[in-house]
């Protein structure tokens, strides 16, 4: 029965579901499909009423207007009379507002957050939208349009919702030529050129999506940065980009490049420790802050990958952030400091340099200074053990840096849902103060007690249609926002409410989506860097594999340095025999990866040089081990296809081709992948391929020809 | 009573209409908004019957389909019977369509031309669309669905079309790694990364517009070529979209690198007189016509500006052409070798030399080689005289290239329509063969009796969501096409028909809308450069004005260079007095520039150097009249600006602003365009402002010192 009424459905939808660009993200607000979802909604919803008419309300008004049209395909009314089927929006400072909200709502609420109660008064029955500020209140009618574009129930709603994180950011890499530095989706939404003057409808729609998933900071710029950033001409056009984004809720700050003073200053130094460098940059604070008023701040990559920094004049860390921090700080502007550090003079394991960077610097900070960490020790890799100083800094804010754009994950082209990495991450236990001291706990202040706390990705958004170049990379953007307000809602939660809105809510499409996508992370390891491989992707473009290769002027760009494989076995020692990386970690922390019998074995080769031919928990050799998950990665991605394919006609034709294509490149990819890597790794383990494994097509010899010199995403600070 | 009927209308169409972004260019399909004229469609079309269903009608069939379903908000049923009110549609082979169409009117429509006629047969009133060809039958339909577009009768139909010029054709300066050589909209709509497997819905899209107007040739990639273009991986790549584009008519060709057998074909040599280079091309030609069976040719820019060519081995362009053509003719290819070439060493004027490297070469090429030649004699300036090559090569067919990309004429940001300039070029007269030997007549071949002609345009296109970064620069692309398949269209009659189909049918708006747009080119030109002064912009990036520019390692890149002021007076003397470029005109063409009174003064510095007090025919000096002109054109964009203010409401408001802003910048560069030379050039003419006239607001030192260094459009050939 339940067969013949999806075959029905199917029937029934095919070619009816209007074409999709994917431009809108999430923001779909068509008609509701399900007939008694609607009439609910019809019955419960028929006008508006806003108590003010700032900006950021009449953002929120248009929004909830656009949307409760479109999703009722009813007219709805705006009105000054509270009657049945009224939603109420404004703030807790609303006289009428305050008078049938209990106060006790509000204060869960906080600064940021939202109620949605659905109350009775003087018999009418009418649902409240509000916040103590009007972001709070726009925030709640996202999240009330979004309980309407998830068919949720709405008769009898009391939902209070507050941000466990205050700084929700994202940090764009892109060029002022355009270009975005690992960037995959087109070019730089920001059209310098045509700015201030011409606004861009996209700009706007951005805010709309960030601020509809409680996104609160972008950094403009790449983080190599350019100092042209920081002249006036490009400041009037990056004030007309905050202008636009005010209402939302969202604050602009810029990478700052360290050097600035001499490039634009016409300084001799840029030593954070002299005075007219203090001046210029105390100066310059006081004009940005002319433009934009509400400007958040410098984000800064310093002494880095030949990025200047306060050791070019041979200063610390601190007193470079410090310097900076205290140029802001008259105007409320904060410094986020990056700690993405290490060293080609510096031959200890690169892993282990950001910690012995920073940790000797901890509360040496300013207060508006937060160190920004990537999620784990070496850069953005399919799967991470978390980095050593998230609770190693107790008296200082740390920011998460997590990758939107999937620099080591298939570029746009591969379908990798990251909620799972990004949870796997926040979910880890530094055991700073004895068990259950998650990583989301340091980053959300609760564990150190931090009043600032933030949470940063790099954003996946270019110039492409729909954004992210691939339909299924706008759910990374989607799930980042969602976690850094909550980190607690669950990535499966997460992909079914994405889901739901972006493409529909059938429950049977639903459920085959989501298990793609939930699947998809852990599948991309396999097929990419199983048991714990790193970084042994293409040479400088980052495109496929290659694990051979060791021509990179510094050694610890070459993958060989990572898996140091050999005629014995494979891995990177990082226990007390080797690097001794894991002394970073808290000593219970430590536990879990350090004995090579009980390191859970998706970590195994981080930390291990394992012999060919140990014997893994599943009863297979290493190698075989090795190659099992390799194919079975590759041999997941046609799963993947045959889910996809079964969802024709449940989407729309065109999403879904798109999708069907770009399944068909990760399955190739996923192949190469496997070929070049077991064949690669052959060469030290000498063993054959195990039973009934498919021989790769090519030999060894032709994947280490392979050249991409136009890979897309490598770019300069332009 | 008008007056009161267009506020009406505004009234009734303020907030009603769709907000657009210019995705579907001209082919939009909306449902017709004038009640009668909606009422006679739906009358007259009910059906649709076509003859067969190979891929070229079967494009046709889907257009026509979505297009009338659209348009007439109707359900269209296919069918098998001819009916009352079925729309035929196939080639003149088929029997029932031989039987019924006259093959009268099927000679005059050759190859690809189209037939659209009103018939009653066995009592039943039907309208044919039939080419000889299915292209012919596919563009009839295009023709079709644009007489609905634009609000004609269709009652009785009797129309035959065929294009006057074989070969129309885009030429995009893309390169590998997706920027764009003078590209103004974004990147380029080719994500090679992503190919061959990937096929973006734009590829498709691009091969509709195209088709819509007739273009059935395109070059993919810039001029200033890569040979990596010519490698099995891109071809194979390049093969993917030449699918795509076959069944809207459209080949593809490529921009090939002279020095490609070296560069990628391990030669030591690209001599073209040496066997082995022979051999390589003839090679390359077969596997390229393996993965294309349609390749169209090669476009080649050889030894100029730093590109290599025949000259680089001592040979001729003769030898270069006629050896590249000796490879693709067993395969029906061509070359189209540009006479684009000025030499640094050469210090004879730049006017000439394109003219004193051809001439000698006319009859020398093979049959398959086009020439192609620029429509003036420096570069695509927003005012040059027709080149001097059009009428002198007899023997040879020159392609005509006209440049849609506004590198000279704002980039993307200022509204200038092109079509004025193109027929201002075809319609001039040569004097080859008498008197009304136009231009015109010498690229379709009708003067000197080619079979093979061309005429091309540098593309406008990139990746921004509406294809050209400015609603209008649309209009460029699409008057291209018009012109090409029939020169003898007005500018204004191309203008009507694309507004009707990209804006409105409501008259009053249309006629507003077309004011702006005839007058917009002759706007620019007096804002830009009046009276004949020419390559007066910024350096490298022709961003803005910098006629004091004199620091260019190449004399011929300076704007000293070309406009001479000095103490006497201003202009270049190309005449007996000068370098004589004159004589390289037919006599009779000659004599319209030669005398300094009777020159028109469109075109006076151009060709003569004038005094600062000349009396020109206003009878003011031409100082004076020079600071009008500036005047002029910059009041005009004030102009343009109040026009299209009155429009608010006639158009959705999203394009209505998205221009509004545009003009904006337009205005405000129209005024920087204007001070900065009339500052620069009193500084030779030592007179003051005519009386009234508004002094600058800031000093010329302020106007010389703006740096541009991220101006779009600066690339290499990446």
């Amino acid at each position: 029965m339940k067969r013949f009424f999806l075959f029905f459905i199917t029937v029934i939808l095919t070619g009816n579901i209007k074409a999709e660009n994917g431009y809108e993200l999430w923001l779909r607000y068509y008609k509701i499909d399900d007939a008694a979802i609607l009439q609910q909604y019809r019955n419960n919803i028929s006008s508006i009423q806003f108590t003010s008419s700032t900006p950021t309300l009449l953002a929120a008004k248009e929004e909830l207007l656009n949307g409760l049209q479109g999703l009722l395909d009813k007219k709805i009314t705006e009105q000054n009379l509270i009657t049945n089927g009224c939603i109420l929006v404004g703030t807790s400072s609303d006289p009428v507002i305050h008078s049938i909200i209990s106060s006790n709502f509000f204060s869960k609420a906080g600064k940021e957050g939202y109620v949605i109660q659905t109350v009775t008064t003087n018999q009418k029955k009418v649902i409240v939208i509000a916040g103590n500020t009007e972001v709070g209140a726009l925030y709640g009618c996202f999240a009330f349009l979004r309980l309407l574009q998830t068919h949720q129930n709405i008769q009898n709603l009391s939902i209070v919702s507050a941000p466990r994180i205050q700084l929700r950011m994202l940090d764009h890499w892109d060029n002022v030529n355009r270009t975005i530095e690992r960037g995959y989706a087109g070019m730089s939404i920001w059209n310098w050129h045509k700015l201030p003057d011409y606004i861009d409808k996209r700009y706007k729609d951005y805010a709309r999506a960030n601020a509809s998933i409680g996104i609160n900071a972008v950094a403009l710029n790449n983080v190599n940065a350019n100092a042209i950033m920081l002249t006036k001409d490009y400041l009037i056009k990056v004030a007309a980009l905050a202008e636009v984004f005010r209402p939302y809720g969202i604050k602009v700050y810029l990478s700052a490049k360290f050097s600035a003073p001499v490039e634009i200053g016409g300084l001799k130094t840029a030593d954070p420790l002299d005075a007219q460098v203090q001046n210029w940059w105390k100066q310059k604070a006081d004009e940005i802050y002319t433009y934009i008023p509400n400007f958040g701040g410098f984000l800064v990559k310093a002494n880095s990958e030949e990025q200047p920094g306060p050791q070019t004049y041979n200063r610390t860390h601190a007193d470079g952030a410090n310097m900076l921090a205290d140029a802001l700080a008259p105007h409320g502007g904060i410094v986020i400091w990056r700690a993405f550090v290490y060293s080609n003079e510096n031959t200890d394991d690169r892993f282990k340099q950001a910690y012995n960077e920073f940790k000797p610097f901890d509360g040496k900070f300013r207060n508006n200074v937060l160190i920004q960490v990537k999620n784990g020790p070496i850069d953005f890799q399919p799967r991470e053990p978390f980095h050593p100083l998230f609770g190693a800094m107790p008296h200082t804010p740390l920011v998460m840096e997590f990758q939107l754009t999937q620099e080591y994950l298939g570029f746009s082209t591969h379908l990798v849902y990251l909620a799972p990495l990004f949870k796997e991450c926040l979910d880890a236990d530094t055991y700073e103060q004895g068990k259950n001291s998650t990583v989301s706990k340091v980053i959300d202040g609760s564990s150190e007690d931090h009043k600032l706390t933030g949470m940063a990705a790099v954003a996946n958004i270019g110039s492409d249609i729909d954004w992210t170049g691939h339909p299924f990379a706008q759910a990374n953007w989607y799930a980042f926002g969602r976690l850094a307000w909550d980190h607690e809602l669950s990535a499966a939660q997460i992909a079914d409410e994405w889901i739901r809105q972006t493409f529909t809510n059938i429950q049977h499409a639903v459920d085959t989506i989501k298990n793609i996508m939930l699947a998809s992370r852990e599948i991309t390891v396999d097929y990419m860097t199983p048991l714990g491989l790193h970084h042994i992707m293409g040479y400088s473009h980052h495109y496929g594999p290659a694990p051979w290769y060791n021509a990179a002027q510094r050694a610890d760009w070459n993958p060989v340095y990572y898996h140091k494989a050999d005629s014995l076995g494979i891995g990177f020692d990082r226990t007390a025999t080797g690097s001794n990386a894991l002394a970073q970690y808290a000593p219970e922390a430590r536990k879990q990866f350090q004995d090579l019998h009980t390191c859970d074995e998706k970590y195994l080769l981080w930390f291990h040089h394992v012999e060919w031919n140990y014997k893994m928990h599943s009863g297979r050799s290493l190698w075989d081990e090795l190659c099992y998950k390799y194919y079975a990665g590759a041999d997941s991605v046609k799963w993947m296809q045959q889910q996809w394919n079964s969802l024709k006609g449940f989407i729309d034709d065109e999403r879904f081709e798109q999708v069907q294509m770009l399944l068909t490149i990760q399955q190739k990819e996923a192949v190469w992948w496997r070929n070049a890597c077991v064949l690669y790794f052959q060469t030290f383990s000498r063993m054959p391929l195990p039973k009934g494994f498919e021989q790769p097509a090519k030999n060894l010899e032709y994947y280490e020809s392979l050249q991409f010199p136009y890979a897309p995403g490598i770019s300069g600070n332009q």
